[in-house]
């Protein structure tokens, strides 16, 4: 599986009785495989995946493998607290079609979260599962971080294929490209640093702002590694005010309201989540009419 | 429902597969409801209820149900990320005959978890709760702290009547006191603090070496509701080492350890929690053996 | 030296040149000694104490110990980076009449301060002092934190009498009370958390609002000697949010803007810190009225 | 002035009476004089400024200005915490013949440094100072964060030439580099993220490295410049590991360690530092001997 490129966290529809909406999100990945994206993650961060109980993420998952053509890596978040959890979520998302598997850090008993235990944890899936896993680190929500010493005895698992890391510390970063093998594909989750995880060797980003202007996520990717950094340098700057709206400011909330804003109908998240308030909005809809893909 | 005094919350045995123990947690529950302890809490942090999935929570909540007198509290842990399954979580508990149930903080999208969310989040479990409900804020965790100005607002809804409080700051401690009606308990959830949490107002504690040495904890409650400031004081830094053995340092399987050394068969925490070692057993050990309740 | 009771930490008024004005300084502790202050600590972080020079330091000790009778315990905060200079200024302020001097833990190079740095640096300060030292602790401040562990070891030494510790932490303030002899005098330098530090058995407090409202922080202090319970309670309660202004919130300029509503004349702190806002006068202004010893 | 390159941040040498050796520092200068360093900065946090007094930064100022000749950037480390010492700091810099000064965030009183304290702080020290400043920003060391809003602002001021950031979240440099005018020069202080830094758009770096092996810091930088981004990476990841021993890990005492490995005698920093542990001595021969300046 190709890993390199940019590749785009669907977000999951509700319905309005707060139930998911599985219409809406096929009609929704109808228009994004239209788009110049590399793949698509389902059940991350941003598709509210702890949000949902495993019915509905079942049903999240076969609708998308319905609606993503074959060939276009489709990725499913399979993160749970438990190993025996994951065990299970990992099967099921292969037996309903899931090309590889996102599998976030747990991290609820933060102090007894070692190195040693990760490599556990990670070992167990990944001989287990009947797809190729890729690890995935977000410090900043789930308080945990997955260092570059347990990657790199990670990364020699013939199932673990790569990871996400969503981390914005860029020598955290370099360290991981360096001490996993060519073929262990890191992908950045974080879009204000994107150009920079580039330039230190990631093979391409999983960014929410992939579903929203994925032409410029794209081209930042091939600006860089085609060597026109200056050129890279500036579209980043362009993209890093409205990444960061959707990014801490108002998540997924964020990543919504702007795709309303270009066109897609996929909602506001589910409770405790709430909808972004008006001066949000606006200021995601000034920002994005910067876009030439958003306002051709 | 009188929350003035000491709670036990009761860990889950996991059998050879992995399994919840119903059997053994009900025999465990036998010997606890012999010894002074005020009440009751199933499926907290030291529950591993967030390991758990959905039918094994229920099996626990019958379980400890038919184990536990009436009379005496029985509380059940109910949070999830979602209001959704909070409420799905809460109904459920209450139809398996808890007492109240205690809900955990969503906290996984932490920026954006402000304290209108939980105002709402909270408002909308305690309005469809058959039973009342007690908040629970434990920031070392959840990585979200609920604070005093956002619990003053929940304290006036008539179906919550409590919460416990497992931060280690006083100062909050004691803003939460002031700032509730007097018929909202706050209970500790932090050992060490505890005796300065029963000086600063607080109605009691919800304490994991409640399990371990009940008799310790009720006395170090007792000495100072009667104003033995001194021998409280005393008996206040016998707990804390080994109360740090069981909370920050081992976590669920410190506890698990020390109440094997006490004479109770809970096991070991499920996956990717792990045993404690055997350095950290024979401290437990030896700091148990100055307990009279354990030596005796 | 009796280290036990109520310390008033003295800010130090500048003149219009923003110079050190020794004069006001002598008429405002001609105030304080009058009132119920055990003793007074110049040169403290309320002092600004890193804000002036050596020479400025010097006339600042000079004056105080002018107008500071015989018998009330006048302490002199001499912490510098270096252990070469702190040792200059223990020296030059026992010379200059300091019953005591106040050292802050060197903090600059965070990564370097260990245990065994720290017990060095207090140890060689401890060997030359001609008057007997105390250790200063203020995580909030410094970004380092002296450990129990290594107050215990730096407590057994004959110079070292005692500490003030700013933390919150009440876990760590009662480490520090059981882990150190009876005669070595525990010192909370938190208003907020000061009646909980008196329970877990710290012998005082040097605190910000004793130069404010010293009556009734010694009533607290008193209160809780005496097993009054409920009302030093209450009183703590009144204490917390003028205390908050004048810490967090607001820091010197809080304490000289309400030094300045109960009729001190102590002008405004060097920049860069700035004066307070008229809002937040206003609302200092507002909770003193509350106060008997203000509105009398 | 032109702040492209590779500058140093000279260490301090201390006689065997812990006092300021001037001597010893001219001749380690009159060897790293030789070497490609674009420009030299004294009295940085490398320098131990904060544990020297006024007199011996003079003479440091002094010693230095002899051995560096005319027409190579002298950059002397004038902060100091309150406003103004620093103008008085900044006076007696340029009066000893700095041609620029480096000026470190005050950081002790954290709560109150906002974006407008800093402002007007380093307004006043520009308005004020007869040659060029740079703002310093080292958040790991201060505790404060000199925000792009704050940086933005200061950068219009004519006598406010550039910056040193030092700490490693390359976003924040990216808006650094984007908030301000092309003849602003933001340099990085961090070398495990210069690579990456340079990528961002930086216009140097002051590197404790570049004391040691300049010859391969001034290598990546050239190589970035000219696009060679791949043997920038393989540069970059062989700099990481003894970047960290003498960063994080230990300090001053590493660089000065390093030093006396390549042959610089600068001898052990001033207490409450302390020299390197043995085994840390032998990682950094082991990882300095892949150095071709080194070995060679």
């Amino acid at each position: 599986m190709n890993l390199s490129g940019v590749f785009a966290p669907i977000p999951t529809p509700f319905d309005r009785n707060d139930g998911v909406d599985t219409a809406r999100l096929k009609t929704a990945l109808g228009r994004w495989v239209a788009r110049p994206i590399t793949g698509f993650v389902v059940l991350g961060s941003n598709g509210e995946a702890v949000l949902l109980d495993e019915d509905e993420s079942d049903r999240v998952i076969a609708a998308a493998r319905e609606a993503i053509p074959r060939g276009r890596p489709f990725i499913v978040g399979t993160g749970r607290e438990s190993t025996r959890a994951t065990l299970g979520a990992v099967r099921r998302a292969a037996a309903l079609g899931a090309d590889a598997v996102l599998v976030r850090t747990p991290g609820f008993f933060k102090g007894q979260m070692t190195n040693d235990a990760f490599v556990r944890h990670y070992t167990a899936v990944a001989d287990a599962s009947p797809v190729p896993i890729l690890l995935y680190n977000f410090p900043a929500l789930t308080g945990v971080n997955l260092l570059p010493a347990a990657v790199s005895r990670l990364a020699s698992h013939p199932n673990v294929i790569g990871m996400k890391e969503s981390g914005g510390d860029i020598a955290q970063m370099a360290d991981l490209v360096s001490g996993t093998p060519t073929e262990f594909s890191v992908l950045a989750g974080s879009t204000p640093t994107f150009y920079a995880a580039l330039c230190v060797g990631v093979a391409g980003g999983i960014l929410a702002l992939a579903c929203v202007v994925p032409e410029a996520c794209t081209r930042l990717f091939e600006l860089t590694a085609s060597g026109h950094h200056h050129d890279a340098r500036a579209l980043q700057r362009q993209l890093i005010p409205v990444a960061r709206l959707i990014g801490p400011t108002y998540g997924v909330a964020g990543l919504k309201a702007a795709l309303r804003i270009v066109g897609y109908d996929v909602g506001v998240p589910r409770s405790p989540l709430y909808p972004v308030p008006d001066a949000g909005e606006a200021a995601l809809k000034e920002l994005l009419a910067d876009f030439e893909e958003v306002s051709a």
